[in-house]
């Protein structure tokens, strides 16, 4: 039952690193990125964000000050000593593949989340792609969430499979990518491996397929948002992570799980990944303005609405 | 200008063969297939179906009775000396890919379309892949159609493309699959592919992009309509056909190429293509009713639209 006058606090616990990316069209270095930046520089365009996550003692704070101008609420990244998260990646000439060319931990190799007791009431709250184990952590930190939506990929899938089958128990939404879902439940067709996700703790699942959109289910009901059309796609990194940002915030700020809304949060999520790919790490979320996200909102209708007079109320 | 009182009938042009088809479920034998039949399998849902095609003097005619009984005329249809085009393939275990295992052109060969004289009135046509020059040929002997749809396919692309060039200064719409579009164009952006397809004749352009749907586009719009959700697929043979079938199907049955019903005849088209799919062949098609098409229409509205109180009138 919704507690009535509560904090709609929106929290996001990953990571949040240092992206080096090679596309076609360029590269970058050292570019603020990880699920936790990609969702709050997301996010902020809708409702106010709680981060939790780790830094060394190298990270450019500017990237964060600006993103907390925007509402973004850093009190639970802890700076500690050592080297932030480093990733490089290198995309294939078409953007559909990539490559890892270096991964170092640093410092997130220790992070142990502590959720800031100023946190712990959030009333939505999101697991970016972290160890199962420390996601569960989460969880026992934080009070009574309306709505925990978590995300992982195939090496927790692979490495600790236990663990994360005991927290799909604990969670209401898992947010995966089409592979994952398909390595996760062993099968190859995506509704059947969403209905496997769904008798498995989650009641609704959203599957994320890239140039391809996403998928919302629950044991009722299946919505499709496609991806926006682009012809110019410069940087796919993070904009899963974005579309988490943009799915989870509008929910937020609506307070409002009815199913019709989480349909128009779903489209919130592909018009925020959408922005993500249009320039490099989350610099496109300097410059979006509100109505620049509406005016999405509303081509995404026009995208897929028709009249179908059987069905015309 | 719509001429007033005109019969508004529709034409396809297009191979009638036998597949032999091996998917993970089983095996068919010397089943009725090819562009043509399956467009008129769906297409007889919504409309009747004139059908121009060669078949060799071992063809199962009682498969054609069938159809013919459903308001197909296969008036247009010569039963040549000699065997019918076969097709043997075999799909992969998650239907993502398959192999030609023989293709025999038999009478197919020598096929040249003459279109009987009651049919060169046609409101409606649809050009299944067949050589260019043949499809031009048709062109030549039909009077005034309202809309002339065309498929095409790589080896064509690649062995007369100057022939499908001149083509697509003919046509209205052109509909092939994604693969095909980006090789057409040489651009693997799918948007700039179609984009390219419309400075090249075409005045709109159907994408299809299998178990993700379709896309239709022209300069000003794009509309999208997802691949109905299937938790099992049987034999992926033939559905673009079938979609082309429904599609080419609902516009003759309306007479009206109003965008909004385009889009509606993209429906039409995913809902048949989503029919062709779950059995082999076009046996499907031998039992789907009337009232479960427009139950998969309705299915497909449920499946995409959602409320945006900003854009709600």
């Amino acid at each position: 039952m919704p507690r009535i006058g509560c904090d709609v606090s929106l929290l996001v616990v990953g990571s949040i690193a240092l992206d080096s990316v090679i596309t076609p069209f360029g590269e970058t270095a050292d570019d603020p990125g990880g699920s936790a930046v990609f969702f709050s520089a997301a996010a902020a365009l809708l409702h106010p964000v709680q981060v939790v996550g780790v830094v060394g003692d190298d990270y450019p704070l500017g990237a964060l000050k600006r993103l907390e101008a925007r509402g973004v609420d850093f009190a639970g990244v802890e700076q500690a000593e050592g080297e932030s998260f480093r990733w490089k990646g290198k995309y294939s000439y078409d953007l559909s593949s990539r490559e890892t060319l270096d991964t170092r931990l640093g410092v997130f190799a220790g992070f142990r989340p502590k959720i800031p007791r100023a946190f712990r009431d959030a009333r939505y709250v999101f697991l970016g792609n972290i160890d199962p184990e420390l996601q569960l952590g989460v969880l026992d930190q934080v009070h009574e969430p309306a709505l925990v939506a978590c995300d992982t990929m195939n090496y927790w899938i692979q490495s600790k499979r236990d663990v994360l089958l005991e927290l799909l128990r604990h969670i209401d939404t898992l947010i995966i990518n089409d592979s994952e879902a398909r390595e996760l439940s062993g099968d190859w067709n995506i509704y059947r491996a969403a209905r496997w996700v769904l008798t498995h703790g989650p009641t609704r699942v959203v599957i994320k397929q890239g140039e391809h959109g996403a998928l919302l289910m629950d044991l009722e009901r299946t919505f499709k948002v496609p991806a926006y059309p682009l012809e110019e796609v410069f940087d796919p990194t993070g904009a899963g992570d974005a579309f988490a940002g943009g799915f989870m915030a509008h929910i937020a700020r609506t307070n409002d799980l009815s199913p019709a809304n989480l349909r128009l949060a779903m489209v919130y999520g592909a018009a925020m990944g959408s922005f993500a790919v249009e320039e490099f790490g989350i610099r496109r979320f300097d410059t979006v303005t509100p109505g620049e996200v509406e005016a999405r909102v509303r081509a995404f209708r026009d995208l897929v609405h028709f009249d179908h007079p059987e069905t015309v109320a």
